[in-house]
């Protein structure tokens, strides 16, 4: 069986558990308390030398990382349902909405930055305007380029929910965290919405995983 | 032909700069200076509603943001030399190495996290430690996990360079800027020297770029 070593507040893990629930493929929990520093103890870098999760542990021992990489491989694997659309452009075009959050809002923050900006003088006020603003860079664009393309349907590209979906999913359960107001991104919000209604996303969040707090 | 809207310093341009001579695409070069906002001039948002370089202007005129994504589309377009190894847990591999500095240390490093560090009262000092810490996190997993594997060759990934490769040379080429001591990543820099040494690599360097300062 896949064993999935994760974190039910990680993003990152709230991204790959909806792409495992969406292919249908059961796995093992295995939780890391990134507060508690886990991710680093020896015993997980021993299998995941880059310390992060989610991590995911194959049936023949090997450990893949980054949720990217791991959702691609499992669409490779695994074609039905697809997570990316047929037609390279297409796939582009999902890879990029990916992009947009999984290389621009995620990486800053992330709990890691957030401890970090501590050491730079900032206090729960700082680091929560921090968060906001880079959600705002991010989803101020890509509001627009959702709403702006005739290619843009029920989900992010169409009406199939896709690695573009999974990826808004887990950063607006992310969002939720920091009481972000979601008025000003009326179609991401009702694209939330339309994926969180499915069981295999719902499966997926944050509150619905054993090590929920 | 191609257009590549694009800025010489700006870190996802060098890589698919790369990617566009390592398949031997002509394409021509229009550059947005970042410092003077111009890749946030209407104009440029008219084609690129996220606001970002590169993008990349196809033959039909409709244009690709991301700089992984259009690689990817780059691979599946243009299939030699490949970018990604074939075998499903080997291009899981690529991917995971290039998502590490893709995800991990260039979205915290780029231009506009730089500035609005200044918003948060760091000054040149601050804003390069933020930079060099950033790198740290990173460069030493990504060290440990490239000296680690029998999967790493004279590249990243065996002896062809790749995807991989693209975005640690990029990566690499930023650094320089920051003056980062790379001798506690031997086998980072070894990968790099073989990059660089390699035409396709050097020519799509920020130094080698007509607008280059």
């Amino acid at each position: 069986m896949l064993i999935l070593h994760n974190y039910f507040r990680s993003s990152t893990s709230t991204r790959l558990r909806a792409a495992l629930n969406v292919k249908g493929l059961d796995y093992r929990y295995v939780s890391y308390s990134l507060l508690d520093d886990e991710h680093r103890a020896p015993n997980f870098l021993e299998k995941n030398p880059a310390g992060l999760v989610p991590a995911l542990e194959l049936e023949d021992g090997s450990v893949l990382s980054q949720s990217l990489p791991i959702i691609e491989y499992l669409d490779e694997m695994h074609p039905e349902p697809p997570l990316l659309p047929s037609g390279p452009k297409c796939r582009a075009r999902v890879r990029g909405l990916a992009c947009m959050i999984a290389c621009e809002v995620h990486p800053l923050n992330n709990l890691r930055v957030l401890r970090h900006l501590e050491c730079l003088g900032q206090d729960e006020a700082g680091k929560s305007a921090w968060f906001r603003h880079w959600v705002a860079a991010t989803f101020e664009a890509l509001e627009r380029v959702l709403a702006e393309s005739p290619k843009t349907g029920i989900f992010c590209h169409g009406d199939v929910p896709g690695l573009a979906d999974i990826c808004l999913f887990a950063q607006v359960w992310n969002n939720r965290r920091f009481r972000i107001d979601h008025s000003p991104y009326p179609t991401i919000e009702r694209i939330f919405q339309a994926v969180d209604a499915i069981d295999a996303f719902r499966k997926a969040a944050p509150p619905e995983q054993p090590d929920a707090v």
